[in-house]
């Protein structure tokens, strides 16, 4: 019963908080829609849930008439296919830890009432769905009992969200089961693995997305003509040097790979029809200068990674932080400009030199960055306890 | 002696005229370098020259010391490797030619004179080295006496202009030989075959090229994991889709092989490391709108294509033309429109309907677009006559 507050014999509860991750070897496809199995292996970072986390507490009780959810202060249909999918999965394991178990209480018969917010304004076009599904399907976990992998459970949700399951370096097997039972999650290294790992995520002005990556995906899969190519082909050599280059923390050959990983993403949404197109002119502002950087150094010092919308993810080593952040404030000045902008750890912004400034020969894109969010690798999701603790009251609704 | 101007006995004098082409199915990187054998075929449209063209004078003088080339009012080196192998080839197939008919005039020992001018703005990023050298090699080709294909001589000038050496639609073959021998054009379907084809270029505000396209395509091959299966698994199919397309005048099909090969291209340039990026924020603009116009019709009224920059080139029939100059008249406002704004054949703005305004629901998109060209498809390059015609006095020199 660890973890779960006991508020009363009709009512218990659980909160955890789950981390958001990103990207660097690309998931873009899947090859079943339902139960969301991907084309190809991915692999990410998670993020720490010190800047960027979604909140989820889930209550079970006799009470309740029936399942019900929350997101950021508004009631949602329970109806979603993928919600339903996470329910009955995890209601099926539930009854299954029963059985090993019968010391336990059993409320598998009683509804839930789910409640998620997110720290971050989800305005910013920063995904959400995976931070929340992973929230959710551990929040359930430890209130139903599961012991042991639930990354699987997370991926009916949303399939990225399997990655955040996990903290440090993480990666997403397709898996052979027609059924997914092995499309899982699986820690290639922890949070402390490479502790000089930073990224800064740059929040695009013009942020709306136009395709979800939902559609994209789909429409990539059946329209381009590269996209199996790159699943069959270019994913699975990827994978294996990314693996070998975070294990050897090689940042010149991870920042290499983490970047044409980002562009070929981009690359079989373009060549998808009708094409979609993600990155808007910020986010080449932002490819240009990490590549003048990198040329200045005559070696990857920095790195870039797009996901579903025009927010760029940089990635460096902390020896790199002051002078990246002045060549970012540099870059992006904002009329706006105060202690709002570099969100997340304090920023220490360094000296841009005139060699450097010159060099790079950078055009300041006043306005075209919102604000930026220093962060590092973080954990996976973790309980969130103390008397606050929770989002639903005493009764089991959002307080 | 058919169109040579004999000036004197020591100095003749040849000029023609030469379109630019746009290709449909598009020729984006090479097996050779040197020779310029390009990795897959390709197809264009010949564009009329009415609009848009190169004109090109070539003497040979007995008393000229040394080979000297004018562009645009500007003497350039005659060192360049790409016009020494065309003069190289025109001369040594004159020799042949000589030895064929002995009573023609020889003077293959003698140095020339080039001058050329395009009559569009080189400012305008349209691709002015295919007209250039299809005139160039046309021009000689009169002035040496030399029979039957030339396409293979301007295609060691600038690969895309061997497809400038024919009108109509034209196919540019990659050949098997390794000394390029049989890759040359060849007119798929004449300029007449398609009366209702019209072609709209929207020439974007913008429109600096950052990256060549002949280093471009380099750094394609060199580093594009998608572009080798483009070369070999995409593009033989879609050049017989192309040439059935437009043998059976479906535009519908020719449309939509047109985009997605334009959408390819610039795939592979985002595939490529560092990724290369031609199409900006307008040509996105241009993208959207055609596929809002399609959708309106469900079918494919409207085609776009972008080559190495920003220009939208679009293709539509002529029975769409007024409606269609309606939504870029729309779409694109520009704070000096005037009669400046549509050039070529003559506009005749339609009108734009509530139902399709709404449908397409356009943000117009002030001054992104510069002027517009409208034209159809043309013929090869022909000669030109007349008394002021050429391009060079009677000594030989730049007028």
């Amino acid at each position: 019963m660890d973890h779960i507050t006991n508020v009363n014999d009709g009512l218990y509860m659980a909160t955890t908080k789950a981390p958001v991750n990103i990207a660097v070897v690309k998931y873009w496809g899947k090859t079943n829609e339902d139960l969301i199995i991907p084309a190809n292996d991915s692999l990410s970072l998670t993020l720490s849930t010190e800047h960027l986390c979604a909140t989820t507490t889930v209550a079970v009780g006799k009470k309740f008439r029936e399942d019900r959810i929350w997101l950021n202060g508004k009631e949602e249909s329970i109806r979603s296919a993928r919600l339903q999918n996470c329910l009955h999965e995890i209601r099926k394991r539930s009854q299954e830890a029963l059985r090993m178990q019968n010391d336990l209480p059993d409320y598998t018969g009683w509804n839930v009432h789910m409640c998620s917010v997110n720290n971050f304004p989800t305005s910013a076009g920063l995904a959400s769905s995976a931070a929340g599904y992973a929230c959710l399907v551990q929040s359930l976990g430890i209130l139903f009992h599961i012991e042991g992998d639930l990354s699987g459970i997370a991926r009916q949700g949303s399939g990225s969200a399997c990655r955040s399951m996990y903290g440090g370096f993480v990666a997403w097997l397709k898996g052979t089961n027609p059924d997914g039972s092995d499309s899982v999650a699986k820690q290639i290294a922890s949070s402390d693995h490479w502790p000089q790992m930073r990224v800064i995520i740059l929040v695009a002005s013009d942020a709306k997305k136009d395709t979800s990556s939902s559609h994209g995906m789909m429409r990539t899969m059946e329209t381009s003509t590269l996209a199996l190519h790159r699943v069959e082909n270019v994913v699975p050599q990827r994978m294996k040097d990314m693996t070998g280059a975070i294990l050897n923390r090689d940042f010149n050959k991870f920042a290499e790979i983490a970047m044409k990983e980002s562009n070929q993403l981009h690359a079989v949404c373009l060549d998808s029809f009708p094409p979609i197109h993600y990155m808007n002119s910020a986010s080449w502002d932002v490819v240009t200068l990490v590549h003048r950087y990198n040329r200045f150094y005559g070696t990857n010092k920095l790195a870039y990674s797009f996901d579903a919308g025009p927010n760029a993810f940089l990635f460096l080593l902390e020896e790199s932080l002051p002078e990246v952040l002045a060549v970012v404030e540099y870059a992006f000045p904002t009329t706006a400009r105060g202690v709002d902008f570099f969100r997340g750890s304090p920023a220490v912004i360094g000296k841009l030199s005139d060699e450097l400034k010159n060099f790079m020969n950078i055009s300041p894109q006043q306005d075209a960055v919102k604000f930026a969010i220093i962060t590092h690798v973080g954990d996976g999701p973790k309980p969130h306890e103390g008397p606050d603790a929770h989002l639903l009251d005493v009764h089991g609704y959002p307080k």
